[in-house]
C-alpha cells in the first residue's frame, strides 16, 4: 500500500484522478491539497462523493506532502507547477506532475511556446515524458513523470507508428483536434459558459496552441527528423473525449493491412490501445469513461493520402488514468491496476 | 463464481448490466442473449468492449439457458418478457427480470395499466419486488425478483420513509419527474432523435403513466392506505439520469431534523441511500455512474408542505446497477459487490 | 419611427430585445447602454450582428438617454434598475423595467422577497405589470411598465384562467418549472459552466424563489382570494425555455371540453396564446424563437385533478418580446408587430 | 406575389424553408406537398405552426403542381428528385432541386459518386449550380436551380479565393468538416437516436462522402485546373450549423492583410459573407439562424500554410436559406429579401 498525494485536487483532472484512485487497491490516498477548499470535504466540492468519502481537503507546504508521501500528483496551472515540484523533489518524493512544466528536452522549446523563463531547466534531465506506450522502461525508475497533456497524448498515439515507420511525408502532417470543454478545466470563464459551448462549435489557438511544440517534440525523436505540423484544437460541446482527426501524404503506395499490421505490432503488448479494424473508426463514446486510446484509419488511395482518427477520455488517458497508469509502473503495480473498466458508451 | 445470463443484451439496460458484471469478482457471463445480434461480438454492436471482451452474443433457448446458468436477468419488453421468463423458471433457474410483468401484486392493477391479459397470474404470487430497501429479506431466498423500473425506484425510495411514518397527507402526494433519454431504450423512433430532444423538454405520459401504478402499489404497502397520487414524466436532453421533485402536505408542523432523523432512521445500513443535509439537493450529476440515491428536501413552513428531491441514475440504480444489488442479496455475496464506484459527476 | 434605447444591452435579455427590435419597422435604436462594452462594437461582443450593425455600445447618464428616447428598456439588475428608472422617468421618458423593482403592489411582499429596502416605493402605483394578456388597457397610457420574469409569465398564463373562474382549489397550487440557462444571465459562474450542466438537472431556490411572490400576487388579483402555492424552478441542459408543470385540484368534476372553452374564451382574441387540443401538450421546442405561448392541460378523472402545461422562450415572451408587445400597445403599434414568426423547432 | 410550391414539405430542410417564406412579403405559399403527412396540418406535424398556420399538407402530381406554381422546390432524396424534376419541368414550372441530380456538369462524376445511373443527363446542361455568390447571373434567367449541398456551400465559399488567385497548392487541400445532427435529415436511424449523438462525435464517410466530388467541380472551375483534396465530414450533438477547417499550403508568402483584401475584394456586393478580422475566427453561433457565412483564416508563418475556418446554418445558407436566395434572384426581388435577420447566438 503506498500512499499518494495530490495537489489541486478540486481541478476536473485531480477530481478525477481521486476517483480512480478510489478503486485502486495498492493505493491509500494521503493528503487531498487545495487552497481553494482547505477545510472543506470532498464530498461538499464535489457531492457524488457523499456517503463514498469523509476524507477533507487541506493545505500543506510541499515539504511535509514529500515527507508523508510515496508519490505526489501535481495537477495546478504551469509555472506554479514547476515551483511546487521543485520543493518536492527536495524531499524526495516521486512526482507525476501534470502541466507542461517538464515536457521538453528543449528549454528554449518551452520557453517560447510557453512565453515564460523557466525556472529550472536542469530539471528537464530528470524528467520522463510519461506516455507508456513509448517510454515505459525510463518510466520505471523515474522519480520526476511530466504526464503529457490530453491533445498530446491522443495525437501522438494516432501518429507515432506512422512517423516511427517513415511511411508518410513527415511536412505534411495536419491534427485537427476536437475536445469536449472539461479539458479548459473547471476555472469559471464565459468562454465555458453552458449558453456559450451549448449548440456551438469553435477553433481556437489555431497555429499557436502550446501542444503543437509537444506534439512536435515527440514525433520528431520518433522519426529522428524534426517535424513541424499543424495543430488546430476545436471545442465542442461535451464535457469529456477527444478525437483527433489526422492527415498525411503517404510515401508508398502500402495497403490498408500493411498499415494495420505496422500499428499492430508497435502496439503489441500495450494494454489501452485499440487498433479498429478497416472500416472502423474511434467515436469518443467507445473510449469515455476507460483508460484507452482507440486508432483507426482510412487510406485515401485517390490522394495517396491517410486519414487517422484517434479518441480518449481527456480526463483518463488523457490526464488522471495516465497518471495512474505511471504510477502503476513506477511501483510495480501491474499497469492496468485500476484501469481496466471499458468505456461508458452512455 | 456463479454463471449469469442475460436475455436482452443489447438494449441500454442490458449492455450497462454487463458493463457492471465485468467488474464482478464472482460472476462468470455465461450467455449474452441476443436476437438482433445473434452471432455478432458484443464490441461489434458496443465498441467500447473492443479489446476489452471478445464474447459473442447468441440466441438459445429458455430451457438451455435456464440448464446452464445460476441466474438470468431478463431485460425483455413486458409480455415478451413472462412469456420468457415462465420458461426459465421451468427450468429451475433464479430469474431477475426488469420488464413491469412480474411487479404486481394484484393482476388486475397489472392488467389496467398496460391493458393487457397477463398469461400467468399465478406467477406473481413467487415473484419477489426488487427494491432491496424494503424487501431485502425476501430478496434473499427469492427465485424471481421483479426488478423495479427506474421512475419507481427513484420516487418510492424519496417518498417511502414519509409515507410510512405518516407524516403527510397520502391524498396530497405529486412526483414531477424528469429523466435523460436512455430510459426510453434503444429501439429507433422519431421522438428519441438527437434534433427532437435536445434543446428541448417535454412532459409526457400525464396521468396515465405506467408506473403510477406501480409506485401507488409500494407506498400503498407501506402506508397501509390505499395511495392514489399523481405521477409526470418528462424527457430531458440528458443520457442518463432521473431527477424526481415530489410534493406533499405534512400533517404536523414538523422539523427539517425531525425529517431527516426520520429518513435516517428508515434507510440506516442501506448502503446506496444517502440523505442530505439541509440546503443541500440532489443533482443526477451526483448520482450518474453509481448505484446510489440521494435524497434531499425543503420544508415549506409557508405552506406547510414538504418538497421531496431524489435522483438516481436510471441505467444502473433504475435498472441494471440494482439487477446486481439483488443479485448480491440472493447469492450471499457484499450487497454493494461491483456497484461501491462513485458517481462520476463529469 | 420612435426612438428606442436599452440599459443592460449585452446580457442575454438586452441582446435578444436589441435582435428582435432590429426587425421592427416603427423602431429606431436610438442608444445601446453598455457600461461593460462602452465604446465596443456590438458585432465585437455578439460576432452575430458582424455586417448586421455596426452600432456601438455607449455609456451615457440617464437623463440624456431619457431625453433623446422615446421609450427605454431597463435591462439591469434588480435595485440598480430602481435607481436608474426613477432618473429615466424625472426625464419624462417611458420605460419598461425587465427588473423585478416595479412588479409589485405591496412594497412589502418586495421587501420580503428581495430582502432589500424599496428605495422608491412610490413609484409602484405608477407602474403597471407588463402581461399584455391581463393587462392591455392599463398598458396602452402606462408610462411605467414592469416586465414580467420569465418564470412568472409562463406560470401566471398557464393558471390565469383556473383561478380567474375559480374551478380549482386555490390552496392546492403546485407549479413545477423547468427552465434553460439563459434565463440565470450572462455573468460567470460556476454554476452555468458547460461541464456543470450538461448531461445534468436540478432544482433550486426551493420554497424560497422569488418570482413565487410575483406569481401568487397575480393569481389572488384573478382570484379575489389571497393564494399562496409551491414553486420549484429547474436548471436545464438547454439554452433557451421554460417549460411549466403545473398542479391543481379540481373543486368540480369538469370536462376536457368545459376547461377547454373556458381558457379559448379567457384568452379570445390574445394572439400570442395557443390553447393545445386534447392530447397534445406543449413543449419548448414548439415555442423558442417565438413570443408565444403554448398552454394545454389534462383532467385527471381518477384523482380529480387538472395537469396544466405551459412553454414559452423564456427570453421572448419571458423578456424581451414581452418588452416589445407592451411597447407596441404603448405606442399604437398592431401588438404582434416584430412578434408574429413562428418559433423555430429546430 | 408569386406562387411557390414545396415538395418534401416536412423533412428538416423543407420545413425550415417554409418558416423563412412565411416571412416573404411577395410569395404565397402554394402547395404543400408530403406523402408521409398527406391530409395532416402542418401544425400537427411541426406544431411550432399552432396558431400561425392552418395550411394542410397535401399530395399532388407534379403536372397539377408545376401548371399552379411560379416556382417549385424540391426536397427529396437524389434519384426521386430527378423523376419528380422531370416532370415538373415538363410543366414549364422553374424549380430549385435541393438534392445533388442536377448539382454536376459531368454525368460521370454523379454516376461514380452517386452510384447510380442518372436517368436524365441531358437535364446537366439545363441546371444552374445555385451558388448566387458566383453564379448570380446565371442564375437570374435559370428554369432548372441545383441548390448546393450544406457541406458544400461551407466548403466552397470558404476556399474559392484561395484557388481563384491560386495562391495555394491546390494538391494540399484539407477540410475537416463537422456538422449539426439536422443535415441528415429526419429519418429515423439509429445514428441519430439522442443516446448515440450527444456526448459524442464521430467522423464518417470518410474518404468516401458525395460532397466531395461537388466541391472539387467547383474548385476546379474556379481553379481552371483539376482539384482533388480530401474532405471529412464529422457529426456534432448540436441540432444546426456547419464549420468546416481547411488547410492549404500557400505558394508564396504572403501577409493575412494581403489574403483579407483578397477575399473582401472577391466577395464584394455579396450580402451574405462576411470576413472576419484578424483574430476572429467563426463559430456556429454567430451564423446559426442567419443566411450568412462568417469565413476566417489564420496564417501559419511557420510552415506557410493558411488555416481557413467558414461556418454557416446548415438549414439555412446550407438548404432554405440559399434556396430562398436563388429564388429571390431569379425572380428580381431584392436578394436579401426575407433573409436578413442576424444570427441568434443563443
Amino acid at each position: 500500500m503506498i500512499k499518494a498525494s495530490i495537489l489541486g485536487s478540486t481541478g476536473y483532472a485531480g477530481i478525477e484522478l481521486i476517483r480512480l484512485l478510489h478503486a485502486h487497491p495498492n493505493v491509500k490516498i494521503q493528503h487531498m491539497i487545495s487552497q481553494t477548499y482547505n477545510g472543506k470535504a470532498l464530498s461538499e466540492v464535489y457531492p457524488n462523493f457523499l456517503s463514498v468519502s469523509d476524507d477533507i481537503c487541506v493545505d500543506k507546504e510541499p515539504a511535509e506532502i514529500a515527507e508523508q508521501s510515496d508519490i505526489v500528483f501535481v495537477s495546478l496551472p504551469h509555472g506554479v507547477s514547476a515551483e511546487t515540484v521543485k520543493k518536492l523533489r527536495q524531499g524526495k518524493c516521486r512526482v507525476i506532475d501534470l502541466s507542461g512544466d517538464f515536457r521538453y528536452k528543449a528549454v528554449s522549446t518551452y520557453e517560447k511556446w510557453y512565453n515564460m523563463k523557466h525556472p529550472y531547466p536542469d530539471m528537464l534531465n530528470e524528467s520522463i515524458y510519461g506516455l507508456p506506450e513509448l517510454y515505459k522502461e525510463q518510466i520505471k525508475a523515474a522519480n520526476l513523470i511530466a504526464n503529457p497533456g490530453c491533445y498530446t497524448t491522443c495525437s501522438i498515439l494516432g501518429l507515432a507508428p506512422l512517423v516511427s515507420e517513415k511511411i508518410i511525408d513527415p511536412d505534411s502532417i495536419i491534427i485537427d483536434a476536437k475536445s469536449g470543454a472539461s479539458g479548459a478545466g473547471r476555472s469559471v470563464s464565459l468562454n465555458l459558459h453552458f449558453c456559450e459551448v451549448n449548440e456551438n462549435i469553435k477553433a481556437y489557438g489555431v497555429t499557436t496552441h502550446r501542444h503543437t511544440s509537444e506534439i512536435e517534440q515527440e514525433l520528431s525523436l520518433l522519426s529522428g527528423k524534426e517535424i513541424s505540423l499543424s495543430f488546430t484544437p476545436h471545442l465542442l460541446p461535451i464535457k469529456r473525449g477527444i478525437l483527433c482527426t489526422m492527415y498525411a501524404n503517404l510515401t508508398d503506395s502500402v495497403s490498408h493491412n500493411y498499415i494495420y499490421d505496422m500499428y499492430s505490432d508497435f502496439y503489441r503488448n500495450k494494454p489501452f490501445i485499440h487498433i479498429c479494424k478497416e472500416g472502423i473508426l474511434p467515436e469518443v463514446k467507445f473510449v469515455n469513461g476507460s483508460n484507452r486510446c482507440h486508432i483507426g484509419f482510412a487510406v485515401d488511395r485517390r490522394l495517396n493520402r491517410i486519414v487517422v482518427v484517434s479518441a480518449i477520455d481527456n480526463l483518463i488517458k488523457g490526464a488522471g488514468g495516465q497518471a495512474i497508469q505511471n504510477m502503476n509502473i513506477m511501483f510495480g503495480f501491474d499497469e492496468t491496476t485500476a484501469l481496466t473498466q471499458p468505456g461508458w458508451y452512455l
